[in-house]
């Protein structure tokens, strides 16, 4: 799953353990691809498994080209097997995208799966295993599990099972589960009903750098009539999601200033200026502990729910209680929201401050300056520059001389007060709607698959780069993922439960052959 | 002048650089010790700088005790030289203190003079010129002063010309200044009118850590009857201060906590509590923008001023425009009030505050924590206790449950809001009342020394633990710096006005001279 930024920090979906014995809802596919990709399956599971730990066994970060490389050759040999025509997108000193075709006579549209093939650096102390070398245990490592040795596993493998090695869940399963499903369907003879497309990203976890100009470099390829987004975890819930949205981002450096130098705070204090007490009340103008925003005007670009995001959320399963007693707290920001209704809400994060020192570095001063890191986090219709104008418009308001730049002693003498405010880019929000027929096709999909209901998420809380693949907004894009959330993704001991690639291969088969139905 | 915890940043006062033309009250001198003074320094000019620059050209870190040592043996033989009976009051691994004693016949009191020999490290890179060579500038440096070579050099000396080295100003000014005095009253026939005691401290600038120790152990031999602290420098308007108390310090390290790990702020923000922002409230909730303190209760301790301290306040010379220019700001914290004014009220600084990272380190994260650190400066009669007391109060009333550890598992979820507080010593503040016989009498003898009122400041913004010179508050402390305002102390290109020497020789005289007089 993508990030702006700090990819790394993902991680956090990773430690939340609900009970391992939580399921997704336990109906009968009622596809016959799904049933079909099930049978397959059972008589394979081991040479499924087998064929991922080989990709796994690659290392894979973005920024050592020469192992890229041959994580990209491996995958274009997977789908080459398959019978795919596939090209290695390039650009210069770029980690390629592998970028497989594979038509179905009579199809009359194409959609595109996105997977990427990188994974985040790993740092081989903090793993129990060896991430690189994957090993099958019969249970999560903290449940006390042991090893099930890849030569000699049998079917049928417990599906409590969990793969572990950098990039299991994150994202060389969809890349394997895809293939599973090709497989499939051809040994049932049952065809694929849109022309299939698969984009390989190699420089995800190094934050999609080159995505936006691969994707205009090559836009004539990659035409496409829809994109379906596989990465990141399923629901907190252990139901597979589906998310139709995700959250912009921007972000700003806020910086207020006090006396040109550090003063003895003896001497001066309570008579000079102190930056960080300025910069406290500035923050606490701008949201309260509760996480509502209070700036002026900051919310008249939200695109107001439709009925059928509206309805999705209510349907959501609830999973604050517990997620609170796992994350160590016991009072969120706005207790009377859940979490799902406020990650459709724009957020203003506070990421960082700092100012000074403390603890044993603490001196008695009062500090020339004081610093505040925000991230916003943006629902549509919002753009980094509407919250741009909001904030400085609200920043001069509270009698702020409002500069991009640190301030020289002439606009020091000009303005009592100053604040300088540094943006990052970022990117707008985007979603796809949910009534369209793209959209309710993956829906009825997914829930042909899987027997049951899944959960419908609008928007995502975190950020993707998806306008990207939206294009000019006209191009619906969906996310589908399938790890478990306990992946430890980005972290150390990275894994993947067994009963997540299956669900996802029953899934991946449905869509390819029920998506272009008619 | 002292600094609890870290002298390093006394620093500040050396930054204003008033006119330096601006000048004491011109009085010509009433006291016959003043006049005398005054003939045999006009007479003895380069030998008073010249035995100041020998004294300069030891190194003298409070750490180096071999360097130590090497200053303790030269200020002791200085007062040795002038008759003094000498002895070095020694804990173990502790710098010295040069304690002399030179009794008078008839005196019928006792008076102790308090200056250091240690200084501020020095980082020779920062230096126009080398801090141990002593050198005599016509002008200020930044006024392109030129070498008066010492070698050479005759009287008169420009009284404007300054000697730059470590510990130019602070603070072995004095320890020069008082042997030159003594000389002068010698050269005149004028008797002192007290028993002089001259206790001469080697670890101030390293916080005093054995001051309260060498105190108690040396008790019987340091009974006085008054103490005059001779450190720090003269007002900013360039006249002569005498100060009678200082404020009080103590420190607080305030944490408090959100989730128990990073969180992606996109997936949890806006419902996992920001801890940040917890913190900004709640530093908001203690004090206004403008310096004032909210917390209830928090001035109940504080002793009205009497009418003395009230007068005496009213007439301190007004620097305040001056000094906003000169510091880069113009709007003080409280612009209704004076500094003056302010410094004897107590202040609640924070020094400083630090979560998560800023800047190119800034991850969209919501941190499991947020750190401000914030000094106190207690006025009479507040105590380190009563501070405490009121802060957790007010903490509590704001619905943290207060700690003085981390809290775990349990605590967190007992408690929907924790704050640790960890709680330095500090010292009380102390002031010594200026219709005391003894401060009646410094007053009294300053202005006949310097012909024209001095600036007589109730209590000093630093703090300084007075308080152990008190005793049990039975002794007056009273203190009378010489020094420059804009001496860079504790920086680079620390440096001593002659023109404050010479004022300082006349001052001193006069106290020895005319303090016991009846």
């Amino acid at each position: 799953m993508s990030r702006f930024r700090t990819p790394l920090l993902l991680s956090l979906l990773s430690a939340m353990a609900l009970p391992p014995g939580t399921s997704r809802a336990d109906g009968q596919p009622a596809a016959p691809a799904a049933l079909a990709a099930r049978r397959y399956r059972s008589a394979h599971e081991v040479q499924i498994v087998r064929e991922l730990a080989e990709l796994l066994s690659l290392p894979n970060r973005a920024a050592d080209l020469a192992d890229i490389e041959r994580n990209a050759e491996a995958v274009a040999a997977l789908y080459r097997r398959r019978g795919a025509s596939v090209r290695l997108l390039r650009l210069p000193d770029t980690p390629p995208v592998v970028y497989a075709a594979l038509d179905s006579p009579g199809a009359r549209s194409t959609v595109t799966f996105y997977a990427h093939y990188d994974g985040q650096p790993v740092d081989p102390r903090e793993w129990k295993t060896s991430p690189f070398s994957p090993v099958l245990l019969d249970r999560p490592l903290e449940a006390g599990g042991r090893e099930l040795p890849l030569a000699t596993a049998a079917s049928p493998l417990d599906p409590e099972a969990r793969l572990y090695a950098r990039s299991a869940s994150d994202d060389k399963a969809p890349i394997v589960g895809f293939a599973a499903a090709l497989d499939a369907l051809k040994a049932a003879g049952i065809p694929a009903s849109v022309n299939l497309r698969f984009f390989f990203e190699g420089e995800e976890e190094a934050g999609s750098p080159h995505l936006e100009a691969i994707l205009a470099r090559y836009a004539a390829d990659l035409r496409t009539d829809a994109w379906v987004l596989c990465d990141g975890p399923v629901h907190q819930s252990r139901r597979p999601q589906i998310f139709f949205g995700a959250r912009g981002t921007t972000g700003l450096e806020l910086t207020v200033y006090g006396p040109n130098h550090g003063l003895h705070s003896g001497h001066y204090g309570n008579w000079a200026p102190n930056p960080i007490v300025r910069l406290t009340h500035l923050i606490d103008a701008m949201r309260d502990e509760r996480g509502r925003i209070l700036i002026p005007g900051f919310e008249n670009d939200v695109r107001p729910l439709g009925a059928a995001e509206t309805r999705a959320i209510a349907e959501v399963p609830r999973v604050d209680d517990e997620l609170e007693k796992e994350l160590g707290f016991s009072e969120s920001e706005d207790p009377a929201s859940s979490l799902v209704a406020l990650l459709h809400r724009p957020a203003l994060n506070v990421r960082g401050i700092s100012a000074g020192h403390v603890g044993a570095q603490a001196a008695n001063v009062i500090v020339p300056e004081a610093k505040a890191s925000i991230d916003f986090r943006l629902v549509p219709d919002q753009t980094p520059a509407g919250v741009r104008q909001r904030v400085e418009a609200f920043v001069r308001s509270r009698g702020y001389f409002v500069s991009a730049e640190a301030p020289d002693a002439a606009t020091r003498a000009a303005h009592p007060k100053i604040a300088r405010l540094e943006w990052e880019g970022g990117y707008p929000a985007a979603r796809t709607g949910m009534d369209l027929p793209f959209s309710k096709a993956v829906i009825t999909a997914a829930e042909r698959a899987l027997g049951g209901p899944v959960v419908k998420m609008p928007t995502l809380g975190g950020s993707i780069p998806m306008y990207l693949f939206q294009g000019a907004g006209k191009t619906p894009v969906v996310g589908v993922p399938i790890a478990n959330h306990d992946n430890n993704q980005h972290s150390a001991n990275e894994n993947l439960r067994l009963r997540n690639l299956w669900d996802g291969i029953e899934l991946y088969a449905t869509l390819f052959a029920e998506l272009g139905a008619r």
